[in-house]
């Protein structure tokens, strides 16, 4: 069994942003000469998400009013009684989840026509790292 | 390491199903011949979900109804500005997460007795994929 | 491929609680010897989740209080016409996700700094399964 780690750092301009890794991902895939395996990439932090969707800004804005209408910002969160204002951005990692696998066949991400993996910021303007790991042979 | 996959083309006759899929992937299991591992299993689309949960109708017309509140059907999305009119299956597929991975334990997926897989269909009527890998020894 | 596979039980007196389990998945780590590859994490019930996020109480109390205005217990769900009264817990499984794969490199779990996994019990008080399986080199 092969395996390849790679590590991003996103500092964003702003609290939240949806950035497009798909290309970056391929490259790793690339450097890893893996054929055949699973492609594993995680935020490694608790404010922030990653999932498979439409590289669309229509569908982009969608998705953060629908996180904002179940978990918004400035929000009196219990979670602030810490000192954080960042309550929601730890909801908004629920619900989008920050995780997902991706497919590896014949040296490719096995992806779906329109399947774009989007980095999803909740609580930026400071270093937030990702981690990339691929597996097989 | 083996590797083995699969395709599974749904076309629903109806808008949104929810078909349980549970037994094409143990038939997968049982061809691959793998008794250690991970099976993976991911929509190839953006408005389809995948998901672990109970073979009953009533769960699943009460999952229908907490995805039609939090983003229903013929609602003015942004996304509509492209000519789509399927915006929230794209924000039921986020909800639902559109993927899953299953432990495979001695040729068996290693299930708990009421975990059922589930392919979750939110903009059906024409052919969408689905992928089946499953890794191992 | 190395695997290593363990079955954790809970119990817990209240019928949601909220349980930290990193110490348990790297004591399994220790145990499996893997060095480099993924550990998988899931429930075995349709009413628990698993997730990653922080071990502060504020934080808990949120996720528990957006559980609740989502999928509120108590409520007259069509589950409930099976005899069940856990409909909600159903709901709450699929949305926070009932899995995660967590990263190993070098012998460690390979998180970043705040985030630990924990076990959601949403429907308790009886014998709960969980699965931790390790796979790699």
């Amino acid at each position: 069994m092969k395996s390849h780690t790679k590590y991003l750092v996103f500092h964003t301009r702003k609290r939240r942003e949806y950035i497009n890794i798909t290309n970056e991902i391929e490259r790793e895939l690339e450097i890893s000469g893996i054929q055949e395996g699973l492609a594993f990439i995680s935020a490694m932090h608790i404010t922030a998400g990653v999932y498979i969707n439409d590289a669309e800004n229509g569908f982009i804005s969608d998705l953060d009013e629908m996180l904002e209408s179940i978990a918004p910002f400035g929000k009196n969160y219990n979670h602030h009684r810490t000192g954080e204002d960042n309550g929601d951005a730890h909801l908004k990692s629920i619900l989008t989840h920050n995780q997902v696998i991706l497919p590896v066949t014949k040296r490719r991400l096995d992806l779906g026509p329109w399947q774009q993996i989007y980095y999803a910021e909740f609580d930026g303007r400071r270093s937030k790292r990702l981690i990339i790991k691929i597996i097989g042979e």
